[in-house]
């Protein structure tokens, strides 16, 4: 069994806690939050001070990517396999006192929607290679979806997930303030919202664009633009219609 | 049972011609093609010349906007109900010799993707109370989904349906190739594009949107940027930062 200690009981960190319970293959070891209330609902030990911190097979910082490296180097222990949970941050950011590893989950999670893990891209890194089969090894219990990702491909993955994640949710609050604007139903949209993203899953999302700017159809671009007269979605539905543009270059 | 003539064997066209056959309850009386082989799997009268079209209870016209003036002219009849399916042309674009109307499905269609016409919203103007009930019968055949739409409203509902469907898969179409150039699996992000879609059927965009930018977290955010460098990719990513963090003064 897979001895592990969970740091920070953030959205993230709580929820692995939570599914590697239910793994039934994790002996979760110790937890560690700052806040009275942190992992109130794992039957583990809860820590409110770094330096009770023992030892684990893995150590796992699910903390903000701001306090990663302090985190790390607080640890009291020395030799021992401790991962970062972050998109965007090096693997050597981690303090070197530790051997150091990455474990980094390409998903949206928010702590109201319960999460299935299984199709969650989990996305790892070590030193070594024996660590790197203990994190696969991990990774498995909770997904089948399990990559091995370099420190310059996570930094890539993560821009890549802004656009496809964050970016496109802006895409569909500039559609509902559209629609609220214009005393119209959000809920309009949601089949095409949930069709755009079906698309994707069978074609490339350059086979699957359609619109006034891949038909380079500069009518309707221009009855929109003048419709949105001079507010600020104006200027971004035409630097994007550009973008369109240029993609088909 | 209604009677439809449908002008037009592009997409939408043929589409609908399949499904109004299907429901039992119209009578395809005549259809236009341009071309000679348009609507071949429908079992109809198929007119390639349009002064042979007869009056029926709605004549559907599924030309593309520049056309949609030119053919409502050239219809060899007059106050029958003629109807387009644009969601950016107003009503009144059609020859004022026939009743006029508009059937816009707000959805995107492609032809090699069967369609479940069960959800799509169909968006209804007409210039009358009776031809108003007219369509929504006829709509009602097709879809659970069907709402009265001015012309005001409708092209508000165009520009939002760019934002929501165009626009977010440009954004996928980012991340693709920012994974290309990453030799990265663009499956990888499959799962957060279904979820980022999933979140907004329940939650308010507002409310789902995460990320640097919601955060404000600079460091990523010019981390990021650094990463894109020069590329046309960086241009969106700043002005789409930007456009977030307005959106929450």
């Amino acid at each position: 069994m897979i001895s592990i200690n969970i740091v920070g009981s953030g959205n993230v960190g709580t929820q692995f806690a939570k599914a590697f319970s239910l793994s039934g293959k994790v002996r979760l070891q110790q937890l560690y939050s700052r806040r009275a209330d942190g992992f109130s609902e794992c039957a583990a030990d809860v820590l409110h001070d770094l330096s009770g911190l023992r030892p684990a097979d893995v150590t796992v910082l699910s903390v903000s990517d701001d306090a990663v490296a302090e985190v790390a180097s607080a640890l009291p222990f020395s030799g021992s396999l401790v991962v970062h949970m972050s998109g965007s941050l090096p693997m050597d950011i981690l303090d070197g006192k530790n051997r150091r590893g990455v474990f980094y989950p390409l998903q949206t999670l928010s702590k109201s929607k319960p999460v299935d893990f299984s199709d969650i891209p989990l996305c790892l890194e070590a030193e070594n290679e024996a660590d790197l089969k203990l994190l696969r090894q991990l990774a498995s219990l909770l997904s089948e979806s399990v990559h091995e990702v370099d420190s310059r491909q996570r930094k890539a993955l993560h821009v890549a997930a802004v656009f496809a994640g964050n970016f496109t949710n802006h895409m569909y609050r500039n559609a509902q303030r559209i629609c609220e604007d214009n005393r119209l139903d959000f809920a309009l949209l949601k089949p095409l919202i949930r069709e755009t993203a079906d698309k994707v899953m069978t074609l490339s999302p350059s086979d699957a664009q359609t619109g006034p700017a891949r038909r380079n159809d500069q009518k309707t671009i221009a009855a929109h633009l003048d419709f949105l007269g001079h507010s600020p979605r104006a200027q971004v539905y035409e630097l994007l219609t550009q973008s369109i543009r240029n993609d088909q270059l």
